[in-house]
């Protein structure tokens, strides 16, 4: 499974796996593809400087990418202090009830912490500059087109920009302004993403942008018949998220039994696309956190930042909890097909070898 | 391009092609498809036989489908005047207001007609027998499973049976009352469809139901990369619905500038699922009638059939009107693909040629 993204990048398949833990980005890189490392966990830009300088030793030599989450436009800025000011009296209330009624404990005391800050241009930026210290190949935007001046020193590093566009428009701009890589996120993935899904997406960003510009397909990607998909719908590429929360690797970072029992066993029809984990319409799991969301009597979700804002402290008492009944996890339709939790190179292995077969069966087909 | 179904129905290609235009259908049968008449617009059963009667002659001996709707449960039954008694006066108020506001004048003297009946269950049951004195092929049901003695009256005709799904838990209860084939109808469909995309769909429906049970793949399919993409994802067919809107046989049923000019100009962005068509959701172009029912004075649509019931006429009115506007259609979101209208023979040719040329270059990828 060859295509010219193999070249640029110096890996054995192009097979992009986005993924919090450094643990699945590295053992990812190392199995031939390009783990892609999220930095929107980390607040501190000390522990994002310690995890890369982790990777850099563990990766085997072999390259890997980042993300981060950075809109265009500069949004509200300031200190979380301030900006929980700015959360309504209502929306406070509606999260502590629902939290009470859905039995989910308050933390240990001392346990809490501040909502993630990763949404927030000045964490996002301070994310960059640490990244350019190490040797990431990718710098991968979640939000699409990051402002041009960090391309341009993405570009002055040697390092590609990769934007995630969910409409051909959203593609042809991200292009403009010198993005290198266009991530075509459809409808069924996990986390942000748009209305249009990815049997429709990928060929019109493909067709948007031209053969000068790689498309990676993402959404609905976990196994290699899917992954042979993605390249007939002529993507070069695709980037995967989902699958690798079901690898042994990723339990270093979250492992409760909850979680496993989650994702295990809900089908493609258990997730729902809400703006309640950050402000921008998302992919979670549904449970009865999602669904106490979309009552009549819950309040709207507010913008990015505020939201996650709102819901961080309620995340980390969900998560310590445990309960796969309420967890928060943003996860694309894929979910139903994560049955079990498997080492990266052993989910790796399968889809290059069903990719294999899939287009031998297609060979079969045209003759 | 050859599968099963190909020998099943003595087809040259494994593509079905959905459409309310006899001539759409003939003309996919005689390019080595298989046209399915949707029924749903026949009030009149004599007007469905003179319709069959047509297509036996003008199919050159080729064969064809037809596509019923007929709900598994029988729903609330009686004349169109009995059921109108059922339609709230808010809703009647808002459709007329709304017709008022978007400048959509009333019909000319007697020009009104009835709503489509088609969706009450004892119209589908006369479509049926009027097609069993015809020589269909396969009897699709667009609802899902049709009940058992449908399915087992079609068999004793020697009739295959398909139904749609958009789960594979509805795939697997369909199988189990008899069905032949499943129609895997994702989420960026055109009309009734579900909530999970091609992309996941495919496999899980591909896996669920085994491999002695065809699939086709519908939803987001009109050129020859999609084709081969459903291809890859397991399904032995494909099931295409709107890009033969964009036809030069469809101009016989359906020919005002506005029908045209709508579809041409639209992205896939530009589509909406909704329960204003019919009661159940169903993706639409989006317009301002579908803006009007979207905002927050907006009463919820009725059930099925009584919503159908309640806008036949303003469809009839908006149809009259020729305003692209507002035009009610219902489209997949591969309508932002559909820029001009062709000879079905040219459709059918590209989506054969690009799908050769794919898998082509998947063979490539591959080695």
């Amino acid at each position: 499974m060859r295509t010219p993204l193999c070249d640029t990048f110096g890996i054995d398949y192009p097979i992009f796996a986005f993924t919090p833990s450094e643990h699945v980005a590295a053992a990812v890189s190392r199995a031939g593809g390009l783990g892609v490392l999220g930095c929107v966990r980390f607040n501190d830009p000390d522990e994002l400087e310690q995890t890369l300088s982790w990777l850099d030793e563990n990766t085997d030599g072999k390259p890997y990418g980042v993300d981060i989450v950075m809109p265009m436009k500069i949004p509200t800025e300031g200190k979380s202090v301030d900006l929980q000011a700015l959360i309504p009296d209502e929306h406070i209330t509606f999260v502590e009830q629902t939290l009470q009624k859905l039995g989910v404990p308050p933390l240990p005391e001392g346990e809490g912490r501040e909502g993630v800050l990763g949404w927030l241009h000045s964490v996002a930026r301070s994310h960059l500059d640490v990244a350019l210290k190490h040797r990431p190949v990718l710098i991968a935007n979640a939000l699409g087109s990051p402002p041009v001046d960090v391309i341009e020193k993405c570009h002055e590093h040697g390092i590609k920009v990769a934007a995630l566009a969910g409409a051909a428009k959203h593609a042809l701009s991200h292009v403009a302004n010198g993005v290198d890589i266009i991530v075509a996120q459809g409808y069924e993935a996990g986390g942000h993403t748009g209305e249009v899904a990815s049997m429709v997406l990928q060929p019109d960003i493909v067709d948007a942008v031209g053969p000068d510009v790689p498309v990676l397909g993402a959404g609905g990607i976990g196994s290699g018949r899917q992954v042979a998909a993605s390249l007939a719908l002529g993507s070069q590429g695709v980037w995967t998220g989902s699958i690798w929360l079901g690898t042994e690797e990723y339990q270093n970072l979250q492992s409760n039994a909850g979680w496993t029992t989650a994702f295990t066993r809900a089908t493609s029809s258990d997730t729902v696309r809400t703006r309640i984990y950050t402000g921008k319409p998302a992919r979670l799991l549904k449970t009865k956190w999602t669904e106490a969301w979309a009552e009549e009597d819950a309040p709207s979700p507010l913008p990015m930042p505020l939201q996650n804002l709102l819901v961080a402290d309620a995340h980390n008492r969900i998560n310590a909890s445990g309960d796969p009944d309420v967890i928060s996890m943003p996860i694309g339709q894929i979910v139903g097909r994560m049955n079990d939790v498997r080492p990266v190179a052993d989910v790796m292995a399968d889809l290059v070898a069903e990719f294999e077969e899939t287009v031998a069966k297609l060979e079969s087909i045209r003759k």
